[in-house]
Parts: C-alpha cells; structure tokens; sequence
C-alpha cells in the first residue's frame, strides 16, 4: 500500500509501504475512507519535536473494516467505522471512569496518513455507522474522530454551562470545533480569538457571538472589559504554547474554568497566580471514544458540520502538499482522499 | 485594648494598643470571644515570608458585636458572631459567582489575636448566631471561620462525591478539617497522609479509614496501591509547599481532581505533566462566607466537632507561646482566650 512517511523538516514523501497486519487478536484492519493532516502533526513537521528515523505520520481516520482479530467481536468486515487518535480497550478502570483516552492499554495511533491502517484495541476504540453514511458525511465523521472530539473535552472541561461566557484561545481546527462544541453545551455568549478573517467566518458560523482579533494582555483586556470587568466563566485553551495558555488563564473570572487540549510545549503554571485566580484548570488528550455515539449522531442528523473545517481536500498522494498548506496558513485543514 | 505584634521571626509580643475604630460606614467593632494561631501565620514566624515593619496578626475571629458603622443594617450590637478571614460585601459578581474570597472589595483579616477587631465589609461578612452559642461550640465555630471554611474548599475543589476515594495531603489543622469535609460530602475511602500519632488519631476521629506515613513517592506508591492501582479521585492538598503540591498531583488517578488550599510557596506545575495525567486543578483562599449558615449549623447541631483541633488553650497574653507550641508542633492549633 501507499502511505506518508516524515523524513526531515518540511520532507513528508507518499511512499510505498509494507501492508498492515493484524499484530494482535484484538487489532483491526480498516482500509482508509478519509484521512488529514492535524496541527499536531505539524510540529516535527517545523522542527519543534524531534522526527528520529523516518517515520509514518497521522492519527485521524475513519474507513472500512477489512480484518479483524480473533478477540474483535463487535465489529465486522465491511463496516465503516469512526474512531480516536488513542486507542482504548473502554474495559480498564480509567476508560470506565471517563478517560478512554489514558487507558491502560493505549496506544497512540500515528500511521494513519496511508490507505490501510491498524487499529489496537479495536474492539473498545471502533464505532460502526448504522450502514454505510453518505459520503457528504465523511469530513464530519473524520473531525468526530479528533478534532471535534478535542474541542468538545476542551469545553467540557472548562465546564461549559448552559448560559454561560465561553472564550475560545487558538482559530486552529480544534478552536473552531471548541466554538461548536460550547454552543452545544448551551454557551451564551462565545468570545472567539482570531486574527484571519476567513476563521473569524467560520467560528461565527459555528456559533461565535464574538471576534476578538487582540492577542496577550491586550486580547485580556478587552475579554475582561466584554463580561463585567471580570473575565469570562469558561475559556478553551486550544494552542499549547505558553502565550496561550497565559491569556487563557488571564480570559478566565474568579473561579472560571480553563481547559486546555494544545498539547503543551514549554508551558508552566505558576502555583501562586493559580491560587489567587480561583481558577479551575484541566487539560489532556480528549477522551473522544466517551463522545463518539454522541457526536456521531449530532453529524448524522446534521445536527452540527464540523467537516466544514477541512477547506483543502487533496489526494492522498498530494499529502505533502497537505502539510505544507497547513504550514503555510494556507488551508485550516487538509482532508487527504485515498 | 491588648493585642498580638510581630516584631521579628519568632518574636511576637503582647503588648498595648489602640482600641478599633469605625474608619467606614460598611465597618463594624467585635469584641473577641476566640481567636488563634494559623499554620500560615508560621511562615513569618519562621522567617520564610518577609515581615518588614512590626504589625499585628491574626485572621480567625468570632466574638460579640459592639459597634456597627452606618451602612451594617443586618446585625447589631451584642450579636454573636462568625466571619471569615477574607472579608467580602456579598453582593459583587464574584461573590454571587460564589467566590466571596475573591470579592471585589476583599480586605484580609490580620490584627484579629487582640481584644477588639475592626472588620470591614461587615454587612457581607459576617454571620450572626441565633443567640449566644454555649461556651463549648465557640472552638468549632472559630475552627468554622478559617480552618473548617478551607478543608470544605478543598474538598469542593477536588470534587469528592459520594462513594469516593479522597486522599488528604498535610495533618495541619487545615488538613484536619479537610477529613471532616471529605467524610461530610460522602467519602467512602479518606486516605490521610501523616507520620505523627497524634493527628492520625484525630484524622482517625474525624473520619479517615486509612493513614499513610510514607511521604514522597513512596507515598504516592502506596496510595496508588490502595486504589486498584490507579490512584484517588480526590486529592485535597493542604500544605503548599512543591513537595506537597507533587504529592498530590502524583496521587490522584487519571481524570481526578486535586483541590489546593495550602498558600503555594515556590510551586510550579509542569503543563504537559498535568496535560497527560488528565487531572484537574483548583484551589485559591476558601469561600468561607458561602459555607458559614451550612458550616454553622453542623456544628452547632453537633453533627461535627471541628474545634477538637485546638489541642492548646492559652490566655491571649501567652500568644507567644502559642506561636512557639506550634512551630515546634507540639500543639496542632493553639486557641486564645482573651
């Protein structure tokens, strides 16, 4: 089969690789129906994390199933599938306790940029759709599996609450999916932080009630000059840098809640400033697979269309165009056809 | 009247001052029935927080009103009454937030070991009892208006449900309480962590099933041990030193929730530490105002004794050698009668 390998910086190659197998009798084989390039990944891609040997790249799909170990018994060949950048058994005491996503048998998916992928755990990791959905539904189900999943952890623990001042740090995929997930969840008033008017777009089509395009102390100020003088109740940190994740904490009142879904690069949190803050921090990778029935269904009923955050859609052989769009701010997110 | 002043690290003295005075109308005078030392009130003492000029201390008070500003419509003179050491006007957005120790017009309390006590933001602040309590109830609400207010946030802060498993870093008078609290909001497991006999006694008395005298990782080892391997949902931190705040966060399971109360001291958390183990953070100075009707009635109905944690009566004169009972632990919480 054909796949994305990272060399270097900047160098992702389409090559030919090795079929995947199934390993264990509790892998799956699913043959890709869409897959795309997540922020995340563009962090070796810049040079920010060490790449090591060349290496196969991707954690976001959904497909067909083509094989399954001897111990997979909920799914079956031919079903299409949706599932989470971290596998997860949903058995083990964290997965019963909502952290699907810190499973004691996790893996993190990361060959997904290719035509066929192995999935572990794939009896506690894999949904099948009632049928095959149509493939307007595709992108949507694709973001379900990451990005709308994170955004949805980010207000969840922020504590979104029914009438509330939600402000969303960070216009990334995961930003603008955060916008719909504090909707959902009843936010009044959603304050999105971006700078690029066609993002600005999109998180008001999302639900954004509010732009604010001000970065640092000065995107503060005016957060805290927009909700009393006080800041707002929920903020979604949804970059992980140590900027974002100081004017998140900054954004958010006395007592407000932060959460943060950017996996942190160089960010401490002072104990003192926290203290005094009242404020409520949690963070991690989100606990999709919990999600997955729930957000399958607002997609499927069009309830919601976070597929409109993909604005590329490429072949997969173009995946190193994928990248460097991203790169570039060209594109939000690029969806990669097999 | 007569009062406690710190001159140097461990040198206070009771000496004569001037009587309290209504400055605003929102003030009100108490004479003090009980007062006490803090844990907090130790790191002056022990020369690790600067002390600059000679000043007064102390910040738990119940006592008998004796004058009220203007503005104090809601109690009068000769009311008994329980305060926090923050005060607050009760009527701000962070008080109605629920966060009065964070109100916009919040003075701390810190001249309160002495005979008359001006408490401003007084109508906000203070609690008056249906009548004078009886002599024996005056430790428990005093215990009510600092140390029992703290224990209660930390356990709010690191949501412990019914059922749980709750894990109480420090066997200070705040640590203490924070049992009481944990057992109050239906902890089935309250792990304590203390190595002195005395206080796993009364930690033992107050509701913890289990003590751990291990400190560090080894401590973190055994709770985790404890708990099925994953850790506790619950971590009340009530110390505020790193080692304690490491303690804690190592403590909880992934997806628990640590409550800090202890004022952090050279504390910072890592973010991407915190990111992957899905906890969640809160802490801050305690809303004590919201608890006290609650705080009040438990203890006057006898369903809670938290001034079993005064282990040492003093006449306020000898406030000096409270101080020094306590740095050396030999008293947990040293009570002053004036």
């Amino acid at each position: 089969m054909r796949g994305a390998m990272i060399h270097a910086p900047g160098d992702v190659r389409f090559e030919t690789l090795d079929d995947p197998k199934i390993l264990k009798p509790t892998d799956a084989i699913i043959r890709t129906a869409v897959t795309c390039v997540c922020g995340s990944d563009l962090w070796p891609y810049r040079g920010a994390e060490p790449i090591g040997d060349p290496h196969p790249m991707g954690h976001e799909y959904v497909g067909f199933v083509e094989e399954v170990g001897a111990e997979v018994t909920a799914i079956r060949p031919g079903q299409f599938v949706v599932g989470s950048f971290a596998t997860s058994d949903n058995t083990c005491p964290n997965c019963l306790n909502g952290f699907p996503s810190n499973c004691l048998h996790r893996e993190f998916m990361s060959t997904c940029q290719a035509e066929y992928v192995r999935i572990p755990n794939a009896q506690g990791t894999l949904v099948a759709t009632d049928g095959v959905p149509d493939e307007k539904f595709w992108p949507g189900l694709l973001a379900v599996s990451d990005v709308l999943g994170t955004g949805w952890w980010a207000a969840e623990a922020a504590e979104v609450r029914p009438g509330s001042t939600a402000v969303v740090v960070g216009d990334g995929a995961v930003g603008l999916c955060a916008v719909i997930a504090a909707k959902e969840m009843g936010a009044e008033r959603i304050i999105a932080m971006s700078r690029h008017s066609s993002r600005q777009k999109l998180a008001r089509a999302f639900g954004a009630t509010d732009i604010v395009t001000e970065r640092g102390e000065e995107g503060v100020a005016l957060v805290e000059e927009m909700t009393g003088g006080i800041g707002a109740d929920s903020v979604l940190e949804c970059v992980g840098t140590a900027e974002a994740m100081r004017q998140a904490l900054h954004s958010a009142r006395p007592g407000g809640s932060v959460g943060f879904v950017g996996v942190p690069h160089d960010v401490a949190v002072d104990g003192q400033e926290l203290f005094f803050s009242h404020v409520g921090l949690r963070g991690g990778p989100a606990p999709v697979r919990r999600y997955l029935p729930d957000l399958i269904d607002r997609v499927l009923s069009g309830r919601i269309d976070p597929g409109k955050v993909f604005d590329l859609t490429l072949p997969l052989e173009q995946v190193a165009e994928g990248y460097q769009a991203m790169d570039e701010r060209r594109a939000v997110k690029a969806l990669l056809k097999p």
